[in-house]
């Protein structure tokens, strides 16, 4: 049986397969399905940087894709803001 | 409106908050916290590591309690395992 956190977290997980299956790769986030998932899942980073400078960023190895493990630095991105607004009410 | 991946971590957070809020401070994940939701959230990390020896390894500024900030290499622990996960089945 799944854990609260392993539930959340699952979550996350089928939030990333959803815009990389969409070419068929489940590990590869290609820079036009990091576009479609940053618009509609965190369209706060889209405002002062581009999808392209946010892929530029992510895809540490340079193979033109982001996969998981890239994708992590902007799920800590997104809890720490979520973290922060969760304080503010 | 929040967003699957918004949802997906304020569940995470909700996780952190439900063990930090035990001693009443938010911002504070102290020893026992931590083996409470370590024991609860995820016990195959308990198998050959102590919430002792975790907690030190968290507990960077070593203020002796975990904040949200140095909760977070847990939750990329996890995510990671239960990524790999995802592709087993």
């Amino acid at each position: 049986m799944e854990t609260e956190m392993e539930k959340a977290l699952n979550q996350v997980i089928e939030v990333y397969h959803k815009y990389s299956l969409a070419q068929g790769n489940p590990h590869a986030l290609y820079k036009s399905d990091l576009k479609k998932l940053l618009t509609t899942e965190c369209p706060q980073y889209t405002k002062k940087k581009t999808a392209t400078a946010w892929f530029k960023q992510f895809d540490i190895n340079e193979d033109g894709a982001v996969n998981f493990q890239e994708f992590l630095p902007l799920v800590m991105k997104v809890s720490l803001r979520a973290h922060e607004e969760s304080h503010k009410h």
